[in-house]
């Protein structure tokens, strides 16, 4: 089996999240528009599929996960489809509802960290809003983080498995999903992350140990990993930091 | 088996996306904070949940939706649940994880639906960001309520089955999304939606479709089913509506 995945190949943004499921998977992929256009890749292929060109159901955006006649769209959704075949979702009934519940609330927070920098308007330029968006991101930072932070190390602390991890007793896609929000989240708000650290120290561990899990570690060191930027969801934009 | 789903009892907000798929489907349930605390309802009910005092993992916000032991929480994810529980969900693989992304990407649209009125944080009133919801909203009206209902209406087309469903060829959780959606931006946004209406004639099918189904009938003339007001999701602002 060969997964095909979709996403802009500029930015790691939301397609970070289902790359990173597949990588912990050891599962093989094509990431389709990093590829170039002579193998098939490249943004055209991918608008080709959105367009609805290829046969296929059309997907509302990127990220998305072609698997021969299977096409799944959302960035959550293909973490949930990956994680639950490839042996990275907890397997009781319960906690493979919670690991769901987990990576879709994380979509929220990303989703929250986006509009930080785009208050106004996602058609709109940040240099047009960022008057608005210095006071989206005071919310954020003193408000909204603290909320979906706590929630994290609520859940770490009381997991009865008491593994470290959120759900069950081993790593799963909710993990690799907060793993991912939590670096861009200190990519983004650095002075913030600091002050707020000492609050969530279970949190903390867990991205030490997610980031040591050998495929992962594997990940991080190659150049299949993308840095951070200013095209993406985690921007860092100093005027929007603070203590 | 009883379903006990949790939301606040003072708008259909998301809460209405998993109870209409609760009332589709004719399983029983509990409507938990809209009952008297005498019964064990109310939003104490609700808030002792998620403040973690009754055992369960808890959930980040409503709604959620409680089984014995099983906690659901994200209202696309209940929907996912018991539409695919109850007859409610298409059966080949294809179309059942077609359905999922349908129902997380309108979920994305509830979403930016909320933040036309609130784009500058959650914490603050309306009153005291008009003027960046007038900005918000006319994004919203002229480029993103058209990508999304032009979407809703390429896959009615396109859809193999030629149901006058989005996916398969029964009504899904999916379909009572889009519906309630379109309840909601009719509501919140008359003349934009009146402009609109033309171009999206398969989707104005759907939800009559949808409003006749037996059991929707009967909910919709229920006093189970609460009316738009403006502390809920889809606001009416006239001053954010345009043709």
């Amino acid at each position: 089996m060969a997964y095909d995945l979709y996403y802009w190949p500029m930015i790691p943004g939301r397609g970070e999240y289902p790359r990173l499921v597949l990588e912990a998977a050891g599962v093989a992929y094509r990431d389709v528009a990093r590829l170039p256009e002579s193998e098939g890749g490249g943004i055209a292929a991918m608008q080709a599929f959105i367009g609805g060109k290829t046969g296929h159901l059309p997907p509302f955006a990127p990220p998305f996960l072609v698997d021969g006649d299977l096409v799944v769209s959302q960035a959550a959704e293909i973490c949930i489809l990956v994680g639950e075949r490839h042996g990275l979702a907890p397997k009781g009934e319960a906690e493979r509802l919670f690991a769901r519940s987990i990576a879709l609330t994380t979509a929220d927070l990303v989703a929250e960290a986006h509009d930080v920098h785009h208050p106004l308007g996602v058609g709109l330029y940040y240099e047009d809003q960022t008057d608005a968006a210095r006071e989206r991101a005071l919310g954020f930072r003193e408000e909204r983080l603290p909320k979906f932070l706590g929630w994290y190390e609520r859940i770490l602390t009381r997991n009865p498995a008491g593994s470290g991890y959120l759900v069950g007793d081993a790593m799963s896609y909710a993990d690799l999903g907060v793993f991912q929000t939590m670096a861009g989240l200190r990519y983004a708000f650095p002075r913030r992350m600091k002050t707020l650290a000492p609050d969530y120290p279970r949190i903390a561990a867990l991205v030490e140990r997610v980031a040591a899990a050998p495929r992962i570690a594997a990940y991080l060191a190659s150049d299949r990993r993308m840095a951070f930027n200013e095209d993406g969801i985690f921007r860092h934009y100093p005027e929007l930091d603070a203590d």
